[in-house]
Parts: structure tokens; sequence; C-alpha cells
């Protein structure tokens, strides 16, 4: 065991009663986690949701199951509870601008994909985002409360790649979006 | 809408009953997503274990709440299951040696931490690894099976830094780990 010299700098708090300072260091604790960016979407009532995510991972690979943390009263958590099915595009470097579009609080349904270059892997089903590294096509098992979120558990029924010239991975690293050399 | 010009290379799979084929895909697709490295640590019956992660993702942040995925049958979920608390290291590029190290399977317990530079934040509790870019102490309050996995839901009760010179977030991509430029 080599000791550390950094004292641990060690900030206790208590979940049934959390503080401001509590949450504003989780935040910005919370950055220093690298994450791979990802784009969720779901057709609910007729209407293509889609939104950025970092709040993934992949659970098993048998069989091939996804989660994905939403905020419970989010419009997208809703429209996955509704739709039942959903798709994750990992994305790529080139996709940063609709990354970010999606990524905006507020934005608009009419419309909302016009910026975004986008396929349909199945008729009627999510889309997905062009130039993807990969993509998952996926259909809710189980969806589990957890504080202010819900965490959707999915079995992929289809997945591919849409990679375009430019195939880095995007990270959210701190506040920013970054290609990931 | 801008159409994809790539074919989608669409592959379906039915989650009842998955092919070789099916895993393999999955598992290839995978390697796609970037994926911040960490650390999950727990006491149990008064060993220390410790294993390399990047199944985690942050839930909330009122309260701070942490998920992390674990393998069912592997003796990292046992010991959570047993403790009952546990702490996420989110690693930096020096601390790669460490997280190769417990990363490997089957690696004894006896000694396990031997080679890897840590420090104990609470008497008694799990250790942290030195020179983590962020670390957290959490309380299991949900565990949810998934697949092959268990789904482990804790509220943090404590959180740090300990970073070192190196600051550089350490990121699994590939089959590598890489720093994050």
């Amino acid at each position: 065991m080599t000791p550390s010299s950094t004292p641990p700098s060690r900030h206790d708090l208590d979940p049934a009663s959390t503080t401001t300072a509590d949450r504003d260091l989780y935040r910005s604790l919370s950055s220093y986690t690298a994450k791979g960016v990802g784009v969720i979407s779901a057709v609910s009532r007729g209407w293509d949701f889609a939104a950025t995510v970092t709040a993934y991972l992949s659970v098993s690979y048998d069989p091939p199951t996804l989660l994905v943390s939403l905020y419970r009263d989010g419009r997208l958590a809703e429209a996955l509870e509704e739709a039942g099915e959903w798709a994750l595009s990992i994305v790529s470097a080139e996709q940063k601008d609709a990354v970010q579009w999606l990524a905006e609080p507020g934005n608009p349904l009419h419309g909302l994909l016009k910026p975004v270059p986008h396929f349909r892997p199945t008729d009627g089903g999510p889309v997905v985002l062009s130039g993807s590294l990969a993509w998952y096509q996926a259909r809710t098992v189980a969806v589990h409360e957890a504080a202010t979120h819900l965490l959707f558990v999915g079995e992929v029924t289809s997945m591919g790649q849409a990679k375009g010239p430019d195939s880095r991975a995007l990270v959210r690293y701190g506040s920013d979006y970054r290609a990931f050399q």
C-alpha cells in the first residue's frame, strides 16, 4: 500500500436533507467524469422526440440490454413510457452541432429534427442520427424510479452502424463536448 | 430533414433467443462508446474488494445518487450486497496501471490493493484510489435485476477529490485505456 500524500478533502452529506452546497459540489465533481455522448429518441403520439444524453450504459451482452436514466418529469421520459420502444445513437464528433441543438431545454417538437441528419431504421420507429458510431433500437422491459429520475431498461431488438468519414467519438467532459482523439 | 446516404446496416435480433452472432456484434458495437473509467470498492467480511468498472452513471443531483451495474454472479456484486455501502473512484490517466490490475479477472483478494495507491476516507469504509478526479461513498438504496447483472442504486454520503498532478481523465474506447486530452 502506498498511502496518499493528498488529504482526501472529504465532504459528508445527509441524503435525507441535502443542502445547496452538497448539490453544487456533487454537480462540480460529476463534471470530472468523461461521458460518451448519445441521443435518445422515441415516437409518441405521432411526434418524434429526441434529446442528448450521457446517462446511459450497456447492462448486459445476453440478451443485449441497455439502460438510460431520464428526468422523471421531462417530456422524453413521458414519450418513452408511452412508446415502449426507443433508440440510442452513439454519436461521432461530426454530429456536435446536432448534439448541442438536441441538448437545449425546451426546444420545439415541431421541426426538432430539421437541422439533424437522421434516418429511420424501421418504418414508423424511432430515428437514429446519421453518422452514428453505433445505434440500437430497444424495447423497454423495466422502468425503475430512482430519486428524480426513471431508469429505463431495454432489450435491443435491432442495431447497426452509420459511421461517416469522421469516426472519432464525441465525449462530454467538464462543460465541453470534445472529440476523443 | 437530411436523409442519410449511408445504408443503416441493420441487424435484427430476438432478445428471447440470441445467437452468438447477435452477442458478438453487440460487443463490437459497444466498444464504440467512450466510457470514463472508475473503480468500485467495498469492504465485506474484513476483505477489501475492488474492481475496474465503466458501467456506472450519475442518476440524480437531489439527493446525489449513483448507479453501478455489476455482473450478478461476480464476487464484487456479492460484496456490495453484503456491505450495503461502497465507493466509486473516478480515475485519472496516472492510475492506468492500477486500473489494468483491478480489471484482471480472478486476481487474488490477498494483496489486491498492494500495487494500488489508495486511502480510506472513512474508518473501516471502502477504499478510494489516490489521484482520483472525484470519489464518492454511497449507501445502497435499491438493487434491481437486469439480465445478467444487478443494478445498484446508491445515495452519496461522502465525496471529494484526490487529484494529483496529472488530472486528465482515463477513458476506455475500443479495447484501450487512454488519457482524454
